[in-house]
């Protein structure tokens, strides 16, 4: 089923929109300069939306100048207490979370949902294995049934009165209950979803778990926006949400780097050359697939539909685009004049991430061979 | 479709046996004490294979020992040259890969499935979007499609051999092209798969293509085993294909830790404390929840699943087990409680991986309530 489509600020969730990327800060919100530059780090890593914990009047406190200092919307994380809520969207926040579980009964949240309805702000329903609604987990225990049931009496009720500009999210550890109980969700409601597994462990296992529940759900079509939840920096889990939208086909455009795992065969210090390349082109935005392959069996053939690539061989690499060879260079070149071949596609693409100079970027892949780009059409 | 029974050494593979993880090494595989010393440290990680690159005649004069020396069965990688397969298997190497798109024709594959019957080996049949059969090329581009009936046309050549101990794999560096090829396959033959997106990338752009091809597969039954190609080393490749067999509900069972993303809320160093718990619980292999959570809000109550865990306060620890408080403990004591707490509930399940005596794990733990494990159905 096609969500309705939601509003976050200026952003537009729902109805088929790219779904949009989550993260939380981690700094204490009472301080508002550790918190803003951390909400612009992850921005920077591209959050479409930061959220922030509000657990108290010291941090309901910073609100106002945390959402007029931040460059993307702010959405207050907040439990136990409507009050602190109501401040949060009073405070300028794009949009509140709140878990009716822990809320305290239906008539608190309803002054959660007239502050929104005042403020323009957006709410998210969240419901949690850990915190549903007692009487439903009498009935139905703590799995996707007993989730779903709770997220559609919870959705019920805030659709009763007459409220629309929100979301829900049916989150639980287990892969399997997260998975099961937003399926179900989907088949029932257009209300927009926010996916995520939550305290979903360390980085390998969680994102792990994410990207195998996100991945799936995705796949189906089923989510708005997403959180990867990870014991680590927030910018991290910015990287991976992005790295699991791209992998399920939904993601924004961006850099994707196809990189062998090294082997036997390979005779270059492959992980340097990638790691070299990456912060190179750091500050690139438009959609290219680079290659770094540590030899000719993974080179340019695999890497054809890379748009460029470097295949390495006895401590030098050949560079190729769109899988025709380029130049052959020494080890230590490879890296830069890979950085000027990216920013020249880019160019002669009309993107508007080319930074080096045209003479830099000719002068660099000059090698035995001409540089010619093959003019192939672009991605 | 259930796969059929294939062995590799000792391990059998197909027909519905939980899914095997494999790697390769990185090292100089004519360097043989560097390679054992690294397939020991991938096999004490969880690899239940591990595969070694055989470029040439050096690396194959390496197999005898590298093959006989190893804990668990080496396949051997070979591109290009058949003979340097055929001379793996007489080496005792329990495997090889080949992919027949780069063999040189079908007459040189059937030298290799020969070896193999000979040798009692098991051949997997690689097809790569990267290097195709050139007939199904020139008809069918590279898409899934064509990955697929590349596989079907190898399977076919083998099958008309007589030879069944064999796999195929099918692989690209695109999720979607991997999802699809892999499904096609899956319902027109019952030949084991080995899955993997090949060249994904850096850690987290890698882990999380790998997880959400591997997750869709196995989540729909296809899949028999494993590899996360990352550009890391091996080691971190099998936890992260530990991770997403878990996540996919198909894993070896195993430590999982259920571990908050941290917020304005936390008030303790819960990064410190995790890695510290990792860290002490590394050797334990029995199936164990650990609860590592920041704050009252996810911290008991959504950790009522873990069979143990911590919630933080201010400077200091709540210990429960399943979801039931047992002591309050200052940060400094809480990681050794939470160890000899586990120990205790995997002993007191009548596990194999206690490590600390009894004494002292009833003394770590012993706080102002009393310690009493509730005594509830293991997991």
């Amino acid at each position: 089923m096609i969500t309705r489509r939601i509003r976050v600020g200026p952003l537009t969730l729902g109805g088929g929109a790219r779904p949009a990327v989550q993260t939380m800060t981690d700094t204490d919100t009472a301080d508002v300069s550790a918190t803003l530059a951390q909400i612009r780090g992850c921005a920077d890593a591209g959050a479409d939306l930061v959220r922030v914990a509000v657990p108290d009047g010291k941090a309901a406190s910073a609100l106002v100048r945390i959402a007029s200092g931040s460059p993307v919307p702010v959405i207050a994380d907040v439990h136990f207490d409507w009050r602190l809520a109501v401040r949060a969207v009073e405070a300028g926040c794009a949009g509140v979370r709140v878990n009716p579980g822990n809320l305290g009964g239906e008539a608190k949240l309803m002054r959660v949902v007239e502050a929104c309805e005042r403020g323009g702000a957006c709410l998210r329903v969240g419901v949690n294995a850990g915190s549903l609604d007692r009487e439903i987990e009498a009935r139905l225990g703590r799995g996707p049934e007993a989730m779903c049931a709770s997220a559609l009496k919870e959705t019920a009720a805030v659709e009763a009165s007459g409220f629309r500009n929100y979301k829900v999210s049916l989150k639980a550890s287990s892969v399997r209950d997260t998975v099961a109980a937003a399926r179900l969700f989907a088949r029932k409601s257009d209300v927009p979803q926010h996916l995520g597994v939550t305290e979903a462990g360390p980085l390998v296992q969680g994102i792990a778990k994410s990207a195998v529940a996100l991945g799936i759900l995705l796949s189906e079509g089923v989510g708005d926006t997403v959180r990867v939840s990870l014991t680590a920096p927030p910018e991290a889990e910015v990287e991976a949400a992005l790295a699991i939208l791209r992998a399920a086909g939904v993601g924004p455009p961006g850099l994707e780097f196809v990189s062998c795992p090294t082997c036997g065969r390979c005779k270059i210090d492959l992980p340097a050359l990638l790691a070299d390349v990456r912060s190179r082109l750091a500050d690139v935005k438009a959609p290219l697939r680079v290659a770094v392959m540590g030899c000719v069996v993974n080179g340019p053939g695999e890497a054809r539909d890379a748009d460029l690539g470097v295949a390495g061989g006895r401590s030098r690499g050949r560079l190729f685009v769109k899988g025709r060879f380029v130049s052959e260079l020494p080890f230590a070149e490879l890296a830069p004049a890979l950085e000027s071949l990216a920013r020249r596609v880019i160019r002669e693409r009309g993107g508007e991430d080319a930074g080096s100079a045209p003479e830099a970027a000719s002068r660099e892949v000059a090698g035995p061979e001409p540089p010619g780009l093959p003019s192939g059409p672009g991605r």
